[in-house]
């Protein structure tokens, strides 16, 4: 089959691996009919260096399943089904409690043997516990809003829940990429009164509007802190959701965050520590949030897209084949996608 | 009066400072009758340099009202009553949500024409808002017990609120001092049915013992967190209560703390920086904790002193007249005593 690998930084190519196979009797054998490019494929995109084992890309993925091992339960050929972005067993403690991130069987899409989702089928470990199926034909239209299950929407969702958002607290999202703009969605989901978007990029930040944020700020730095607190009556917010993942937003969020307030960050760390001394410590201010166990919100977000309360998916603004997938990846490193769809 | 001033390091002296009066409508003055030295104390103690306008110290303390400005009306003169160690105004937006730390128009006790909680007296603003009134007489047995409700007892239970302690859950105490062995008492109040100290000096783990600690870890480092490990079942514990402030035990914080567990730092921080980047994200720990608003929990955790069920004034084990202050630093600070008490 034809799958996307990395072999260094900016270069993404579309080749031919092994076609998946069953390999354990839990798992399943799907066919993906939809793809797309995450904003963390960015970061080995920009700094891999050359070499000779390429890294299948791609973790977000919709398919319909083609074959199953022999102890698989929950799905059969033929399902529509959806993949969050790590694979778990569905049944250790930790996923028993919602954290499939830290599954004792589950790992990343990509490596060891495990297929990426940027390619044409992928071999799904322990289907049961990964798989949901979607009550859709794969021709329906709600794909690209069903595909944000497998990453940004449930992302976002995450920011909003570990940071404890209420009904008629106040909000701010860092970030105006894909997954900033999911935590909108989640923060009105969850009753949030208000939702402060900060991001400079005004069509981004037009669509977290229509996503229910109610002010954009543009600034940054200290400007957007004293723009975020003049909104607030000096305050601050009580929650902030941190969907960006370098340190100045980190310092951005703890200058918009209420005394006592919480700050959730979804966005990968690309620092290995945070500025959080004594001042912050004086202020009671929390940080949590982490990578998003997206299993688990599945099943709970699913409901509020086939009615059409949501549409996470208009985040995707472009769409590529697959033998494109290359020009995907660019179109979003220099920004001039938001985020991509890679059909097979 | 008579009250203690740190002049440099290692330089604590009794010296004359002006009576306190009523500055204020909403000041009482509290004649003192029990203070004492904090951990925290000892920071200055160890760096301060050399100063013409050496600190009050102290800020914990328990005295009898003497006299009460014109708009008190929650004490009156001869009330018992017990200072948490900042002052509050107990109506703004903060104090009311029980974040009396960041209250808008409180602050520290020795400073800006405040006086400390190791003298003869003190000037209480918003006497209402900070002092309780305690239902004993100065003469009680009691009043050592009480006086750690002024920081310590509230310290370490502050950690285990924030921390989200609750019955049947396992939870490390980091730090056996006298907020570490306070932390204990509060992880059992609230039910934790597994309390695992780390702390390397046998006298005072043997008083977390007595007070509820159903493990002791004298190991540092990765040892001790081998140990906590083997003890966890390899997971860790779902709280982990920091009592220390160094990045050491920051960093053993997270190496004890189960994936999606909570590390609550109530020990002020010795570091500017928290080493929690990606490792720690992909394990969705939280960081929470801070300094305690020990005003919140006065009231709650008042009964159970008075009913002789916790018995938190253990932790000090010294005794110390105001003239001889100077000897209780040096005790502590070569941790020949846990905690010593002030008596003016």
């Amino acid at each position: 089959m034809r799958a996307t690998l990395l072999h260094q930084a900016g270069d993404v190519r579309v080749e031919d691996v092994p076609d998946p196979k069953i390999q354990q009797p839990t798992d399943a054998v799907v066919r993906i009919v939809l793809g797309c490019v995450c904003g963390s494929d960015l970061w080995p995109y920009k700094s891999q260096p050359l070499t000779d084992t390429p890294r299948q890309m791609g973790h977000e993925f919709i398919g319909v399943v083609e074959e199953t091992g022999t102890q698989v339960r929950g799905v059969q050929v033929g399902d529509v089904v959806v993949a969050p972005f790590t694979y778990s067993d569905g049944t250790c403690e930790y996923c028993r409690q919602g954290l499939h991130t830290s599954c004792r069987h589950g790992g990343p899409w990509g490596v060891g043997g495990v297929d990426g989702g940027q390619g044409q089928a992928a071999r799904v470990p322990y289907a049961d516990g990964t798989l949901v199926k979607l009550p859709v034909t794969e021709g329906s239209e709600l794909l690209p809003d069903l595909l944000t299950l497998s990453d940004v929407l449930c992302t976002g969702y995450h920011a909003a829940r570990t940071a404890g958002v209420r009904a008629g607290e106040s909000v701010t999202v860092i970030g105006d990429g894909a997954v900033g703009l999911s935590a909108v969605i989640a923060a009105k989901l969850l009753g949030a009164e208000r939702i402060i978007l900060m991001g400079r990029h005004a069509q981004r930040t037009d669509l977290g509007r229509e996503f229910g944020a109610t002010d954009v700020v543009a600034a940054r730095g200290q400007d957007g802190v004293d723009a975020v607190r003049e909104l607030t009556a000096g305050h601050g917010t009580e929650r902030v959701l941190e969907c960006v993942g370098l340190k100045d937003a980190l310092v951005q969020s703890a200058g918009v965050v209420r005394d006592g307030g919480v700050i959730s960050r979804v966005g990968a760390p690309q620092y290995p520590e945070v500025p959080f001394g004594f001042p912050e410590f004086l202020r009671n201010i929390t940080l949590t949030g982490g990578v998003a166990p997206a299993r688990a919100y599945i099943e709970e977000l699913l409901p509020h897209i086939l009615s059409g309360e949501i549409r996470p998916g208009r985040v995707f603004d472009r769409t590529v084949p697959l033998a494109q997938v290359a020009e995907g990846y660019r179109l979003m490193n220099d920004r001039e996608a938001l985020k991509v769809i890679v059909r097979p």
